[in-house]
């Protein structure tokens, strides 16, 4: 396993309230194949994790700043959910377009829980089939999703999960999913 | 103002992550002009408060439960924001189907913040003139509603606000609506 993902560059957009396991374990999984991931975020510094949206979970130290990167940097997209994490980026313009550009770019991108979020914001969820967490499914379909209730979905360059209790599968699939990317020149 | 809202019966539908003061300041002001306010939930107990959604902020008390009142039990609707508040009512069945009948009786209903997004998933925000926090404008439009960005927005029995900054009018505005209610016989 650990020379599937050898040196791919993976992003990790994520904001206050991410939900901590949703980011910590597909990092553990993407580390454990040989990735080398980095958090951005829309401010530097640390940002706030939780458990099940109101636990406090301690922090995660960001790497990098969204207005900073460019899709040119990574060779895939990963973004956890939590409630209020996907509801702070979708404000911010420069990481809602860095979601448009990575699923334009049609390098991998994988989303779990409320994550899928940022492809309402970034309108690329149009003709998707998706899944994601019970809350947020009206305002994928009222974007264009198809929208499935399975453990995991591919579709096209785009990977979903629907909570925690996904992530041994939403892990697993990641790892494949971003093992067939095109590894970049850098 | 005290005989304003005289012994009219006010539903303020709320859950954990509820903002502070979008729960307290309407129903202060609410209150102060006469109003009996009553916390309607989907748990009994208490529900959990937040400060601009990542700071803990007490408790409210739960009054009665959603799946045990009917809009016949009270003259008007108050919904209040909070991230997470409106993403754990969406999921109730209960919950958006009180928002829904209490929306289509005419009876006056008015949300602030992330409330809004109690209208994408009761389909009753279609044709409507709306506004709210502006992470849920994506959202509210996608579902048909024309938004728009002010203070404070009256459509129908339908009021808004944007934040806590518009509590000031959106408190003032509610109560004038909110009077405007047909007393009901009970």
């Amino acid at each position: 396993m650990a020379a599937v993902l050898n040196g791919r560059r993976v992003a990790i957009l994520a904001a206050d309230g991410v939900e901590r396991v949703e980011l910590e374990r597909p990092r553990q999984a993407l580390e454990d194949a040989g990735a080398h991931a980095e958090v951005v975020s829309i401010a530097s510094g640390e940002i706030q994790a939780r458990n099940q949206d109101l636990v406090d979970a301690g922090t995660f130290a960001v790497d990098r700043l969204v207005d900073e990167v460019s899709v040119d940097d990574y060779e895939a997209l990963l973004l956890p959910g939590g409630t209020v994490n996907p509801d702070k980026l979708r404000m911010e313009p420069a990481a809602v377009q860095f979601v448009r550009s990575f699923v334009q770019s049609g390098k991998p991108v994988a989303s779990i829980c409320h994550g899928p979020w940022n492809f309402v914001e970034a309108d690329v969820a149009r003709g998707r089939r998706l899944t994601s967490w019970p809350s947020v499914r009206t305002d994928l379909r009222n974007a264009g999703a198809e929208v499935v209730d399975e453990q995991v979905v591919t579709d096209g360059n785009i990977t979903t999960s629907r909570s925690p209790d996904d992530l041994p599968a939403f892990c697993e699939r990641i790892v494949e999913e971003f093992a067939r990317a095109p590894r970049s020149g850098r």
